[in-house]
C-alpha cells in the first residue's frame, strides 16, 4: 500500500495512493501515518477517489518524532568523488571507504513535502548540493536488531532528498550544521509498504533541470539495509515511524570540476523503482 | 529560578525548588517545564515545601521535542587530549583546535535524570566515557540568531554528561552513533534561568568515584555561548526548550593512558556553579 500524508480543504489527511489511476482515498479519521505505522489507527479508505492533481501532498511523515538517522559515504563511487571533492574534512587518498557505517541527524524541521520549495540559505551558504536518498521506516521497535530481523521492523520505503551545504559539512567537520538547514530534507511522494518493494533492487535516479545526475541501484549500498539496522540499533532504541536515510550515489555536485551548485529556480527530481517521484525547486 | 521536574504519587509535576532550604514546592497544574518556557503555563507555586529528599527527581526537561544539540572540543586541553587518545578518526597532529564548533546531536530517548543508573550497554561497547557540559536551554525561537542577540533567546542553564562510546564514535567517524545510545545522557537536577548566573565564569567539576577528574571554568570555551547559538542557528531554526550542550573540558577518560573506561558501579558526579549537582551510576 501507499500513504500520503495531504491537504484537503485546510485539514491534514492520510490517504491510500492508486497509482494506476493517480487516485488517492482518504483514510478516516486519520490525520498521520505515524498512527497506522504505529497500529493506533486501522485502514479504512472512504469516499469517492481524489484526484492527486487535486490534493496538495505534503511529506508522508510531515513531522517525524525525532531526527532523521542518516548514513554517508554508502555507495562507492560517491564515497570516492566525496574524499576526491575537498569537501570531506579529514579525508584520506585511498581510504575512501569506511568500515563502519557513518551516520548524523537531520532535524525533523528540516523536512518539506514533495513540490514545496528548498530554500537556498544565501545568508548562511553558498554551496547547496542534492543527494537521492532511499528512506526506510520503521513499523516495530527494537535495540540491538539482529541484521536477519531486520525487516521485521520496516513498515516502508519512501525518497528523501538529503539537501546538503558543503560549505558547513566542511567546516564544522560533523556533517550535522551541513545538513539541517530549515526545509533541507524533502520527503516523498508517500509512503510504500514493504510488501509492495525488493528494497535491495531499486534504481535511484536523480535529474537537476531534466539533465540526469545521479543513476545508480540500491544493490550497491555498501552497507546494506539489515546492516544499517543492526548498526543503529546498537544500545539505542529504534521506534515506529524512526526513519533512516540509506545515503546517496554518485553524481552529486561537487563530483564535477568545478562543483555545480544549486541555483534559484533549480528543479531537482528524485525517482526511485515503485516509490514515485519527489520533485523540489531551490529558491 | 531553578525549575525542577519529579515524580510525586506516580504523577509527573514541576516544581520550583529552594536550595537554601533543600525543598521544593509544586507549580500547579503544569507536568512540563516546556509549558514554562514557551509561556504556555504561568508560575504559580502552590502547596506546601516538600523536602527534595521526598521525591524523585527527574531530568528538568525528560522528553525533550528533538535532539539535543552537542559540540565536540569546545575547551583545548580536551580538544588536545582527544586529538591524541587515538579515538578522533582524522585527527590530525598540530590542529587539535577547529576553526568552526563541531555539532552532532543526541536522540531524547538518551536522556535519564539525576540518580537514573546510565546503561554500559557491553553488547555494544567496551569504552563508555564520562563528559561534563554546561547545556543551554533555548526560550525563544529564531533563525540566524546574531551573536549579541543570543542570551535573549536563552531561558536558562542545566547540567548534562554527555556519555559516549569511544569505540563507536572512532569506528563510524560521525559521532552520533557512539553518543546515543540508550541512557547516554543525564541531565539535570534542575533547570535554572538565566537571570541567577554568569554562564561565562562557571566552575564545571567532575568526579568519578570521588576522584576529581575534570575542573574547568566555562570562560575557556574556544566557541562561546553567543557563537554557538549564532553558529546552530544559521539556516536553523531554534525553537523554546532545544538545549544545546557546549562540550566538555580536560580530564575524559581517554585523556588518560591507558584510557578509564567506566566500568559498572562507578559513579559519575557533575557538579557546576550555580547549578548544583548530577550524580548518576554506571551498571
Amino acid at each position: 500500500m501507499k500513504f500520503a500524508t495531504f491537504l484537503l480543504d485546510g485539514k491534514t489527511k492520510v490517504g491510500v495512493v492508486d497509482e494506476s489511476t493517480a487516485t488517492l482515498r482518504a483514510v478516516e479519521d486519520v490525520s498521520s501515518v505515524l498512527d497506522i505505522i504505529s497500529g493506533k489507527a486501522t485502514v479504512k479508505p472512504s469516499g469517492p477517489a481524489i484526484a492527486l492533481s487535486q490534493v496538495k501532498l505534503l511529506a508522508p511523515i510531515p513531522s517525524p518524532e525525532r531526527n532523521i538517522f542518516c548514513v554517508g559515504k554508502n555507495y562507492r563511487e560517491h564515497a570516492k568523488e566525496f574524499s576526491n571533492s575537498g569537501f570531506e574534512a579529514g579525508a584520506v587518498k585511498g581510504a575512501e571507504i569506511d568500515e563502519y557505517p557513518a551516520v548524523f541527524t537531520k532535524p525533523a524541521s528540516s523536512v518539506i513535502g514533495p513540490d514545496a520549495d528548498v530554500d537556498l540559505h544565501p545568508q548562511a551558504t553558498n554551496s547547496v548540493d542534492y543527494e537521492a536518498e532511499l528512506a526506510i521506516v520503521i513499523g516495530k521497535a527494537g535495540r540491538d536488531i539482529p541484521k536477519d530481523q531486520a525487516y521485521n521492523h520496516i513498515f516502508g520505503y519512501t525518497i528523501i532528498n538529503d539537501v546538503t551545504s558543503r560549505d558547513r559539512q566542511r567546516n564544522h567537520k560533523q556533517w550535522f550544521l551541513g545538513k539541517a538547514l530549515d526545509t533541507f530534507c524533502p520527503m516523498g511522494p508517500w509512503l510504500v509498504t514493504g510488501d509492495e518493494l525488493e528494497p535491495e533492487n531499486l534504481d535511484v535516479k536523480c535529474w537537476v533541470n531534466n539533465e540526469l545526475r545521479q543513476n545508480a541501484n540500491t544493490r550497491d549500498l555498501i552497507f546494506d539495509i539489515p546492516t544499517l539496522v543492526s548498526s543503529i540499533s546498537a544500545g539505542l532504541t529504534l521506534v515506529p515511524g524512526d526513519i533512516i536515510s540509506t545515503g546517496t550515489p554518485a553524481g552529486v555536485g561537487i563530483g564535477f570540476n568545478p562543483p555545480k551548485f544549486l541555483r534559484a529556480g533549480d528543479v531537482v527530481t528524485i525517482s526511485i523503482t515503485g516509490l514515485g517521484s519527489l520533485t523540489n525547486t531551490f529558491r
